[in-house]
């Protein structure tokens, strides 16, 4: 049983961490943060929780974590960068939901995300938890830079591909869209139902953060530099991201085999059959991610089709997996449920 | 570990057993059944089910459900009262989520659901599988008529004020708001998202099926009959329903301190803090009802607020409780999920 | 031609306002105030009405509307009765869709909204803009306060009633459901997609501003007060109000007819057939209330169904047909839209 | 005063084609078919329309349709073929909503279509109905071909780079979203709100029967054949289409300016401010396009986004803007309505 914390407990990924880890068997919540709510029961402000979860809300201070084995921040960019030297000296792990450790190039972090990086030397030191991708890396580390949830469907659909050398990684284009829980708990206009409800746009199409993200991942596996064309668009659902994924492929290949063997021991990555249709209906509420491979009309363009829970996969589960790599917990413990259809 | 199988296995109630039950520690299903499937995996027309479920759509043929110890129906009106004499002459116990048990009187029955009833006798053997009401007769049963979706939210919120003598019953409100899977999984013109998305409207107004069973199971309480006026509507959400109940109060009485004792041993029954609002969000996917009890401007009419998710405590998650009670089993195994917030 | 100002055309019964005006063949927008936006293109906020409006949002003041011969307020509650004096000394017509007009006892609307009044005398000059109501009045007006959109729907819906006596008034049941757009555009946690989408909850059970407003207005027409239980729900829609409206019948009454021969001359309020369900769907978008009257099971309560969008004959709308009669415009004028459907 | 038919009234282009011609100051409605709801009044069915339409439903036959100057199909595919050249005989234009007359390659479209075609003479004839293409012949034609939706939304993004022979017309992306009512008002499973909400999926991945339509399009503008993949999607909404479209740019053009000057004269194509998103909500219930034009990251990828709403410039709306070019009148008359916001 290890003690786990979460700064940043008042967002979607921070009561998602409350929703897995309240039934984790392994895991004990012992702390909340919320500087707004301190002093309050969390199933206040949840009555989801309600007889799950009977913490209090405190005050995201350090003092207030000391007793955790682990701690999550589900906070907004910024905050994990300045907490997390002191936890680690601690020997706490450090598992951030943020993207304060995503990026390896602080000039290039510092451009999109407009701040100095408060703990540069950490940057080097972060292992960027995709398991499917680090597994070994994430077993041994300390801090844990989780994937943002563009990044998780797009690399994840791109990968095989990639890594057999099938593409031309110069032109990838990646349409993705999202529910607008992606855009977090926050009182903002764009977010109102009346605004994102019964519509669909793209936006951020000039620049989006999660572009450099993705870069850097695809070019680890490429081993070079990749183009990329990356589209994000807000989609009227709550949860859930597709990914549709372009690429110009090379040689006369069987895709479908290839992702079926390249993610055979995958636990939640899921090769759905030939001429399948992800739909992201079937991973909501699951930490699985659902691929479907095309060539349409038998041209040389690959189409694949990604599709995962924007606060699971995508955020919160995802990070459970990384803390069950770290703490030698088998890695779907606490992660077996089922998508919530319809 | 019981056998269980599933009688009409792919509308939504039936589905939503499977994603129950897959994860029961105690149940191993067994047979699930489809006339127009069979033969193929389940798991092909519910990707959500991959690799949580192995087994393969049978017909509904008796023959087929002999290896079980339960035999659940998710079916049409009308099926079930044909097929449970026999299972039950083989010692099967069977859970009918239709409402084909529901009703005490034949001919009130024949009159609401338009058919000849064809096992009379078994109607009154059948217990109304209410745990919350009927638990030790459900301990004892072989039959189980599962309740309404509608009848169990607003039951739940009359039941406190009619045991306790304090209401007026024959002059009860019931006005109720169902997401659209209530419908069920049929091709039908109103349950299309463009006629029932961005739309409310009430519906059956003149007299639905749910009336005279709601009626039987509050006048069993109040030891008489009872008068009820119930207004269902249909919101554009998938999962949830919402009783608004009125009744016309005798004394000055704590209702929230009536609610709380009333439902202090229920687990599935959660009587919010006072001055609270319900919300289906919170048990959406969960197998809880919650409540919150108004007395509006000080006058002497009582206002409760039920809400539930309608496939799990108005459909499968009510009837898995019940098969828990029926085998001894901790009422809440397999059932202690957290609802899917937001 | 006549010269209308928008002050507050920013929110969502600004915009409304302006839909509807652009296309006014006998109105011209002069003037739209936004203290946060001006010196904007209005098209710039709003690219729905580009083409169809090239003015400036212009800072509210006095001097920049001088130029008009009608001024709107959609602002937020507090604003109209501290500008509305002045314009009308300028001899301008002065339209109020916020509650500032709405209630004749002072005392009771400082209690509700929290503030001194700032022109108590001009409330009693103020007409209550219900035309089906106070149509002679409103064509006599200088100042109109608009009714809120939940008294609209409740009163179209009990008005034949009462006014034939026919019902018992002391115990009036007004069961509502809002689309969130009535929250306005607003930055609130609680009308993010994520809070109001896909759920159901009541709200302000204990007591709403609207439910002085109705008592007012239904006690007008009764001569003497009435006892009203008022609920106010949530639904996750944009568009649209569903007012389901329960009360004692005293006699054995044709409701039907007494519906069709109150409203037959109103080009506004539509009878619907008997044994119908009124949808928003069929109103929305458009400045017609449909109404369905019922008595379930043959019992002496009457259940009336009164559908609006909340957005048109619940605000904007509404306050177009008062300006139509204040200017002896025909009363549809720019009004004849057809609901959109699906 | 035209006097106008349509055959296959109880469709969503059906009802949406009376929306508009019910206020066109130059039409009026004469006859409307619906084989299954012959004799009953269209306002029955849609009382949205109550008010403003007193046409009974008649029998789909060229006897009821012969007091008319012009027929609409909005019937599904294999209808039109069969009943245009009688009309045509008898000097009545015929619009054709249906995919009966886009394709000029007969052998491609009974390919697609899956039946034979019944009229191939008329193909030939028949002029595709896109008034920004092909104005001038549809101002001559006595038969026309409305576009799909999706060709709709397609191509007017794509013309002015074709046009100007800026981009590789080998390798276009069109990866496009449409809103639910797209497929039309049928009783199929897959559009269920319960199946079609709060979820996304792409469709017809391996060929969707609009590809061959849009590349049909397309390559006349380029001159030669073009190569396009064309990823359609389903999003949970009922109105609207948004178009990313993708392609390879040759030369550092201002696509901009471009765009802006190709679309100058055009009422129905709106091209945005550089830097907008194009977002569905506000073309919904209009017959616009707006069309915003990226350059992301300074590459050679432009990316255009495309919105309009499927039922209106998608369909029903262009039809009549057709109309208006056939009979010489102004061609946004009776189309001037603003989009529905929020």
């Amino acid at each position: 049983m290890i003690r786990a914390g979460i700064v940043g407990g008042t967002g979607y990924t921070g009561v998602e961490l409350l929703r897995i880890l309240a039934l984790h068997p392994a895991v004990e919540v012992k702390a909340v943060t919320s500087r707004a709510d301190a002093g309050q029961r969390v199933d206040k402000i949840y009555p989801s929780l309600r007889g799950y979860c009977d913490v209090l809300f405190s005050l995201p201070e350090i003092a207030n974590l000391l007793d955790c084995d682990v701690v999550f921040f589900a906070t907004p960019n910024g905050t994990a960068m300045t907490m997390a030297t002191e936890l680690l000296q601690h020997g706490i792990k450090v598992i951030d939901l943020s993207a304060d450790f995503r990026i390896k190039d602080i000039a290039e972090w510092e451009h999109w995300y407009g701040m100095p990086h408060a703990s540069p030397d950490l940057v080097a030191e972060a292992v960027y938890g995709l398991p499917e991708l680090n597994r070994q890396a994430i077993q041994q580390a300390r801090l844990i830079a989780c994937p943002g949830c563009y990044p998780t469907a797009v690399q994840l659909g791109f990968l095989p591909l990639i890594a057999a050398g099938l593409i031309d990684t110069q032109h990838l284009i990646a349409d993705v869209k999202s529910g607008v829980s992606g855009a977090g708990r926050k009182a903002e206009l764009s977010s109102l139902m009346s605004e994102a409800g019964e519509s669909f746009k793209a936006y951020a199409v000039a620049g989006h953060r999660h572009l450099p993200e993705i870069r850097q991942g695809l070019a680890g596996v490429a081993g070079r530099s990749v183009g990329l064309t990356f589209v994000p668009h807000l989609t009227p659902m709550i949860r859930g991201i597709h990914a549709t994924l372009y690429a110009t492929i090379n040689t006369d290949t069987d895709c479908q085999r290839l992702f079926e063997e390249y993610y055979q021991n995958e636990f939640f990555v899921d090769v759905l059959p030939a001429g399948s249709h992800a739909d992201t209906r079937h991973v909501r509420g699951s930490n699985r991610c659902q691929i479907a491979v095309h060539s349409p009309q038998g041209g040389n363009t690959v189409v694949v089709l990604s599709v995962i829970d924007n606060l699971v996969k995508g955020a919160s589960g995802q990070a459970v997996q990384a803390m069950n790599l770290m703490f030698g917990f088998a890695e779907n413990q606490g992660l077996q449920t089922i998508a919530l259809y319809p």
